[in-house]
This record gives structure tokens, sequence and C-alpha cells, in this order.
């Protein structure tokens, strides 16, 4: 091995995710000093405030430090206490942007910087687009820079090699990095059919087995895979954003707009017309008999229900699709994510692939290998 | 887009694999312009002469020529006829070392370039370990280096970034680039199954079916689907080839000679003791019985047979393995490859990668894609 190679980052978000990514970086240390690379992590920050180190040219946030900032964080305390734990700096809200623009001018004219958006915030879009510009690299986690206008979307990825979102798509399943590999070698992919919620794979296979809607989703509830409030699992918005991604990946210039999302429940039971427990008790079961139904009716031809995200030609749709059983997607059992991707070379058969398409760990590996796959960009 | 990038290259091998990717190259010359890449070749070989640029520094092949090269490869012709076509040199036999080793300790000092092997020759991995040392990139679909001994191996590996071999493993399917991102991550790898051989695959699912073994690899090879030699694919050489650029890729330091390779059929009955001709005639029907028993004691116990590579641990074995008929390798039909891989990420169920793992466009992909992949390592 040659010289070390070092690569500034700033962490934006530090719940689940962006804690995990800590501890896969500090407890990588080691593995990747052999292979000649050192994670220098320059800032962390969560929506209201961002420790700096103290010189952000020379030093860092010292693998103590990077511990303390998950255990404020699993507290849900502020970064503001972390002055007492070592050499670093801590910004406050207004100062936040202007604090990243300078880090980012600076770093990026020396050493280059890494962005790494692992927070769930639309509001980040705006400094990703600017430090872009200055010459920086992004990793992102977060979906919704990548949803937002075709605007904001062709100026993330002005700078093709120096943007990575594995973990937008199936976490940490090697779906974008395999999809960029084969659009590189100028295989035309023309389909896409993937379910791509862990949690609503889970629904549909359950209720597949005969068991009422509205007790699988109180049950998934319960077990921790959907969110807080169901319904933005239900709804398809999360799976919309994961074919927007895909499809402009494959060069759609589409919005969300674009998009046919089909929700599992009606418009009057959405969020400004009842509360969750009022969804969960008296409007979920108001919709058993009709998803039983289809259940049914699938069955009589061999088929089963799943709620697919489906990209091909210019239309891109995500919904349940009556499936044959023994298909890819028909088999899917549980919570993994599995992805058939039709092309040139992969014709007549797919390629396929399928695994956990959720869970912080993989998330944030997918994360991680996005950060090392970017390291020959820097000196 | 801001300046083009510029990688030299030189293609070694100039078979189907290598035909197929001088003609993907060009395919793709006005979308990699798009992106601010021009691949100059700058030299092509077969086991016997090389056409080069006639000046290695500023000029190409160009698609001319290309087009020419391959024309003249599939007519089975000599590289000698082609300085009709153009501005080039042709260098012969004992020259040709000599002259690799010129062109790689000039350009690594001024651009890089990057040595693509396309052949199937062990007699190339004293080349690529000398221009890896000189600076070069390498980039195989060529087993052979990979599978010599650990001293070449750790030759080839000594600049991580600088080695790219997905081809060389289910053709262009994503195995050795997700690897690489789960190693990188620090997630490790603690089991690989999978079914490696396309050819390997049909027999199996074939005689699952009822049909004699030795019915089977006759239809097979009628079908091109086997080497010249069925016994090529059936002593499972091919495949624990693969199985070694793995397991080394994990980090088993180990040889050919540690891997348990199960052979289709007994030694008595290989190629120093019968013909291909009297294999197929006289010793193939008598396996038919025994493989057959096989297959019906499995399926009394809703198992089938695969041809697997299996590494776990310090263990590695290519071999008939009974698996169950309802699991990704027990359904896998026809010739498309598959592999389960399990690590901490991807412990109770593992990522799945399946699809066509054969094939000279698909292959010639991987390769492409390859190469675009290293070119943050061009300035």
């Amino acid at each position: 091995m040659t010289t070390m190679k070092n690569i500034p980052l700033i962490l934006m978000g530090c719940g689940g995710v962006g804690q995990q990514l800590l501890q896969h970086i500090v407890s990588c240390r080691s593995f990747h000093a052999k292979m000649g690379v050192h994670l220098r992590v320059v800032g962390i920050c969560d929506s209201k405030s961002m420790v700096v180190s103290s010189d952000v040219l020379t030093r860092e946030l010292n693998d103590n430090l990077i511990s303390q900032v998950c255990r404020v964080k699993s507290n849900r305390s502020s970064l503001s206490t972390l002055t007492a734990f070592g050499e670093c700096q801590v910004f406050m809200d207004s100062e936040l942007r202007g604090k990243f623009l300078d880090i980012a001018s600076l770093l990026s004219k020396v050493t280059g910087l890494a962005f790494v958006d692992c927070s769930a915030s639309s509001e980040t879009v705006g400094v990703l687009a600017q430090v872009v510009d200055l010459g920086c690299c992004i990793v992102l986690a977060n979906k919704k820079p990548l949803t937002s206008t075709m605007e904001d979307y062709d100026k993330l990825v002005s700078h093709p090699r120096r943007i990575r979102h594995e973990s937008t798509v199936g976490a940490g399943l090697p779906v974008i990095a395999s999809l960029n590999r084969m659009i590189l070698s100028g295989d035309p992919v023309h389909r896409i059919v993937g379910s791509l919620s862990g949690t609503l794979g889970y629904v549909m296979s359950e209720v597949e087995d005969g068991k009422p809607l509205s007790q699988v989703v109180k049950a998934a509830k319960s077990l921790g895979y959907t969110e807080p409030d169901p319904r933005d699992d239900l709804s398809g918005m999360d799976v919309a954003r994961k074919a927007l991604i895909l499809a402009r990946l494959l060069g759609r210039r589409i919005n969300m707009g674009s998009i046919k999302i089909e929700s599992l429940y009606p418009e009057e039971m959405g969020p400004n017309a009842m509360s969750v427990k009022d969804f969960l008790s008296t409007g979920l079961p108001l919709l058993d008999k009709d998803i039983g139904e289809r259940v049914r009716k699938a069955s009589l031809y061999g088929n089963v229900l799943r709620y697919v995200c489906m990209i091909e030609g210019s239309r891109v749709e995500v919904g349940i699709q009556e499936l044959p059983k023994d298909s890819p997607l028909g088999r899917l059992r549980g919570s993994d994510n599995v992805l058939e991707i039709y092309s040139r070379c992969y014709g007549e058969q797919p390629l396929v692939i399928q695994g956990a398409g959720a869970g912080n760990d993989t998330t944030a590996a997918g994360v991680l290998a996005d950060i090392l796959d970017i390291q020959d960009l820097f000196p």
C-alpha cells in the first residue's frame, strides 16, 4: 500500500441509519487502514445543530466523540451538549447553512469532501446542490432530494461520478450499483418490476394466507414493521419515491406527479380525515372484505397479489398487481425486497436481486460502501 | 460535463468475448462521449501477434480498423493482414512481451493504461503482474490469472483499486461488484452457495425431469451449451476456478489443490483414457443409472440435485448437492446462474443474485462496465 487516502466527510442526519453508519465507520477503522483509507469525520449534524472538528483542514471528530454523538442522539438529546467531550465547535440553526458552505468551499479545494445525507428531510436538497457545485461528493440514503423537482435532480447528478445513493432503494441491496453498471456498458434496461417495500411485502404475503388486512396491519405495527402512522406505508408514497429514483436513473425526465400510485386506503380515511387510532379501529376493517375478495379471485388463477413497482417505457406505476404464484415476486415472503431487471443482456430471464431491503444495519452498510466507492476522487 | 476523460487500453484476446467487447466499445462511442469518457484502443492482440496504433501516446486504432480486427478474427485469419487498413504497426510472437512493457511503462507515466484480458490463456499472468507493477490497471474476463499461485494472485491484487474482474464469475452478473461492496463496508461474508455453470445447471435440471445423463449431455453439446469436449464442463474444473476466485476475494489464501472437486465422470473415462466420441457413446451411458438413482433418492425427500459451489469458513467445495426443491438453487431451471450470499446483514435470508451467467454479450458488457468503473483513476 502506498500513502493513506484521507476522505473528509460531513454526516447529515443522525437518526438510526446515521448512528449505525458512525458505528460502522469506527468498527472498520483498522480494516480500512489496511486498505489505505481513512474516513475523517469533520462534522455531524441533525436538523438543529452541527458539531464540527476544531480545524476542518487537519483535525477530525475522534472516535470517542463519535461514540458520544451516538449516545446523545439515542437519548434524543441535543448535540450542543457535546462541547464538553473534546476539541469541537457546535453551530446552531441559522448558522448551519453558511457553515456547510464555508467548510465545503475550503475542503473541496484542498482534499475534497463528501456530504453524507442519512436524514429523512426534504430540506437538504438546497445545500446538497450547492456543495456539488463547489466540487464536493454526495452520498445519500435520503430519498427526498432525488425525488424533488427535475431541476434539483439535474443539479445533484450534474457530476455523475460524484454522487452515490445505493441506500435510497432496497436499503443496502446492490440495486443502484448494478443498474449503473448496466447503463455504463450500454445495456439498455427496458423493464423493472419489483417489490420495494418490506412493510407492504409482509402485508401482502400475510393477506395471501387469508388473514384480514386490518389484523395484518395491526400486527405489522406492533412488530415495528410500519411507520408510526401505517398510512405512510399503505399510501404507496415511499414505494413511489423509489420508483421515481429508478426511473430517473434510467433517464426518464418525470416527477412524482407522473407516477400512478395506488393507495391501499381511500382518501376519506387519510390523515386529514381521521386519527391513526380511528383508522386502525374503524377505518381499516372496512377494507378487509374488498382485499380478501381480490386475494381469493387472484388465487383462482394460481396468482397472488403483490404491491409492486413497475417501470416500462414511459409508464411508471406502483400498486397491487396479480402475479403468478410461481414467479420471483409471487414467491416472495416476509419483508425481503426483490427486483427483476429486463434488458438486452437479460432479455428473456431477468437479472434478479433479492434480499433484506430494510434495517439500519444494511442501509448504513450500503452508505459506507458508497463512501469507499468514491475514494478514487480523493487525493 | 468538464473535459473529456481518455482511457487508453490494450485488449488481450479477441475470441468471442473480445470481439463483442470491441463492438460494444464502438457502439457506445456517442453515449460514452456524453458522459465525458473516451475509450482509446491503442492495441489489440491474440496469442500470436498484436496490432498497435502508430503512436500510442496520441493515436488510437480507429473504429474502422477495430471492425477489421473483428472481421479478421471471426474468419480465423492473422492480425498481420491488418497493416493494409490504416495507421498501425503489427508485432509478432517474441516481440510481444517487450512491446507490452514498453507501452505500459510509457503510458502509465503519462495517462495511465488499462490491460483488458479477454483471453482464456494461462500465459497472460506474467505480463499482467508486470504491468500492474508499472502502475497500469487490469480488467479480466480470463479466470486463469486469478487461479494461478497465491504469489501471482498477490501481485495482481497488490493495488486493489486497479483491478476489476466481474466477468470471471457469472459472466456480467454483478457478483464481484456486490461482494466488493459488502467487503468494503465491513459486512463479513460467511457463506456463499451458488450454481455457477450454465452448462451444469442445464444438465442437472434436465436429469431432474427423468432424462438419462448421457442423453442430456449429448443434447447440451448439440445445442452448443458445452465445450467441444463436454468433460471440460463435467469435470467441475471451471466451477472450481470460479469458487477459488470467490474464496480468494473473501480473503482465503488457498490454491486449486485445496478445493474439493466432484467430477461427474470417473478418471478412467478421462481425456487421457478415451476420445470424446468414445466417452459420449460408450462411457457416458454407464453413468446414467447411478445419477438416475441419486435423482430419485433425492426426490423422495422433496429434494433435487444441483452442481453447486459452496464456500463456508475454510471449506471450499464444488460438486453435486441435494437441495430443497423449494430453495432458490432448487428452483433454478435452464442455464441461469444463481448465487446466495450470507453475511451479517444477510444473515437469515441471503442476498440472492440470479440471471444469465454465460454468453459473449453479457460477459463483454461486464468487462465494459469494469473499464468504465476505473475511470476515476485516469486524468
